[in-house]
């Protein structure tokens, strides 16, 4: 195995109450008792200072780093990051990472039961990022850690960062989003309602109530991934993966079987998918990240940025076209305007949106670089 | 009405059939006989030499200008462009357009009857751009052109714009293809496979034979209509129509009804498309798209355009991501290699790929322009 891996990982389970039970919601609803499912990688240190929250994208989970048994061979999803001597140092920091609120691996979502014992399907209040980031300040209380040391996360993850920064500013030292947005633009919410409308076309969607009609909407959440990940996709790197080529086949089939690699690949991402993720979820975290809107919510960005304490790291990546570095560099001026401490780093890859799941030692050393200084800091304070 | 209308126009049938009584695909099949719907405005001279075929992209029809009836607000899809002293001026020029081959408004198509009196549904033919384009020969022998002018269209047009000018060069004077390419990249081919999936997901697909079973795909086909949709318009034009703008409400919803005023866009897209728009043609020409290939078919650009002896214009828009200006600018440059006569115009427009369909002066001017000086090169000969 990995001599710099984490290695072997369980995932655990935290639910909390607010009194009466119940969480207050953005919307005005409540919702309780809420579980999160969580990993946590290192260990904490006495003085509770060295607490890293890692948050995850639309169709991630808690497992970050490690595997779930020996024999596995699949690591979790950002594992080139956190490790023994790696970006996120887990000799250093203690490292969590939970499930999404609404998600579908382990958190309390769509597809969990309410107080009452019934499946909640689309009774499930529409929750937001804010709503997400709060339910994880639960967690990290029952952890006994009063100020994080960084929040980091790409994607949805990286507007949870924010979120954390802007809502949670005595709590967190310093975040790191990775090509992020505070805001979609008309493009992402459209390619976001397209997703959904695929779902709800799909007979066996059943209003929301697949699971317990006993049938899954298999292909109208396969369309809504396989839309979705041309998204994450540059073209570059579609033309570098699969160009034209057919497959497995010298000319064309004149039929509608299959021709060209990409579709393959396109076909397997939806297949495979919709044997890990919810449908109900898919539409519950797309809703939350079309609602994200920090500008709307405190007039303006410099206003929502008046009292982040955090020092910021964004990262962007050239070939990003879903969150390009345009609205990632709204982030460093808005922040620039109080004088925050930010810096900026346009990182070069061809990958697209999905460039900051993919190892990159200049992202790496950068991170690594920060999150030392971040803890130096704090402990010269 | 408007005095550079071509006024009312109505659709005509043109029906061939080549011996024994079938056209010869690229595929290897044979389909005959075979009808094209198509409208012509402005007159024949004695000569034949002043007629210009208009092609139309995925989603359009023969109805390139005027209207079909006194009291019928709608125009033809192109009518800014051709009329009575309009760019595409009637006064000089006649035009035509058909539906394409395996189009459904009109042409002979998957939903048509065969020989036997039985619909096609998928048992119609796989059919190519160059497939299209020779069944508009036989439309031009029929008119007794022996050579037109031009052929014009933008995207699928521009398609076979090339592809005239390529196969049947002794048969055209020139050619415009605007906002096209020669060959769809991998990101291409997979928008188009999404679409088509959509449709296959829709279990009123009925594998072809809704038609005959009395339903209508409209989930599916609205679902490929919508995303495809997305991809003509260009971010910052949907920014400036839509932006984050809510739909008749204060505050989100907190449901999934409706939000954001693209949300309501983009579904009226899906579902106005699909009163007009029959979902198996969808995927006969989406395919046919994938598999437009001048390079493939002839080793190279530059020998594929060896034998080209038109004047080409062509024109991309600076907006336009689908098939952004390197694609276009591949062709002049092909072209280049040999000397033959092109110019090139990047068009500043923000409505990106759809912009070719959208009023724009310059545009306008430098087709004029440029018709009237293969109009009167032809005539100094």
């Amino acid at each position: 195995m990995n001599e710099n891996s984490v290695g072997l990982v369980r995932r655990q389970y935290f639910t909390f109450a607010e009194p009466p039970n119940e969480m207050p919601l953005e919307s005005g609803e409540k919702l309780g008792p809420i579980t999160l499912a969580y990993e946590t990688y290192g260990s904490l240190n006495r003085e509770k200072n060295n607490a890293i929250l890692i948050a995850h994208a639309l169709s991630g989970d808690s497992h970050a780093a490690g595997y779930y048994s020996a024999d596995e061979r699949k690591r979790g999803w950002w594992d080139f990051m956190i490790g023994p001597g790696r970006s996120i140092d887990t000799n250093k920091y203690f490292v969590i990472c939970s499930n999404a609120l609404a998600g579908c691996q382990g958190s309390t979502g769509p597809s969990s039961l309410n107080p009452t014992g019934k499946r909640y399907n689309l009774s499930f209040p529409v929750i937001t990022i804010g709503d997400m980031v709060r339910a994880q300040t639960h967690l990290i209380d029952a952890l006994g850690i009063k100020r994080l040391l960084s929040v980091i996360g790409g994607s949805m993850g990286g507007m949870q960062a924010l979120e954390w920064a802007v809502e949670f500013p005595d709590r967190i030292a310093s975040c790191v989003p990775h090509a992020t947005t505070t805001r979609l633009n008309a493009q992402g919410i459209a390619f976001d309602e397209v997703g959904r409308q695929a779902i709800f076309a799909d007979p066996d969607w059943r209003n929301g109530n697949y699971l317990d009609e006993g049938v899954i909407p298999e292909k109208g959440l396969a369309v809504a991934r396989m839309l979705a990940h041309i998204t994450y996709l540059s073209e570059e790197s579609m033309h570098q993966k699969f160009g034209r080529r057919l497959r497995e086949k010298e000319r064309y089939g004149y039929d509608f079987s299959l021709d060209f690699e990409v579709e393959s690949y396109l076909r397997h991402q939806g297949s495979s998918f919709v044997q890990r993720f919810d449908a109900n979820t898919y539409l519950y975290i797309t809703k939350a990240i079309d609602y994200f809107d920090l500008k709307q919510n405190y007039g303006s960005l410099e206003e929502a940025f008046r009292h982040v304490t955090a020092k910021v790291l964004v990262f962007s990546f050239t070939s990003d076209w879903l969150f390009p570095t345009s609205q990632n560099r709204e982030i460093v001026q808005a922040l620039q305007v109080h004088r925050k401490p930010v810096s900026f780093v346009e990182l070069d890859s061809p990958y697209g949106h999905d460039s900051f799941l993919i190892p990159n030692a200049k992202q790496e050393k950068l991170v690594s670089d920060f999150l030392r200084t971040v803890y130096d800091d704090q402990m010269n304070k």
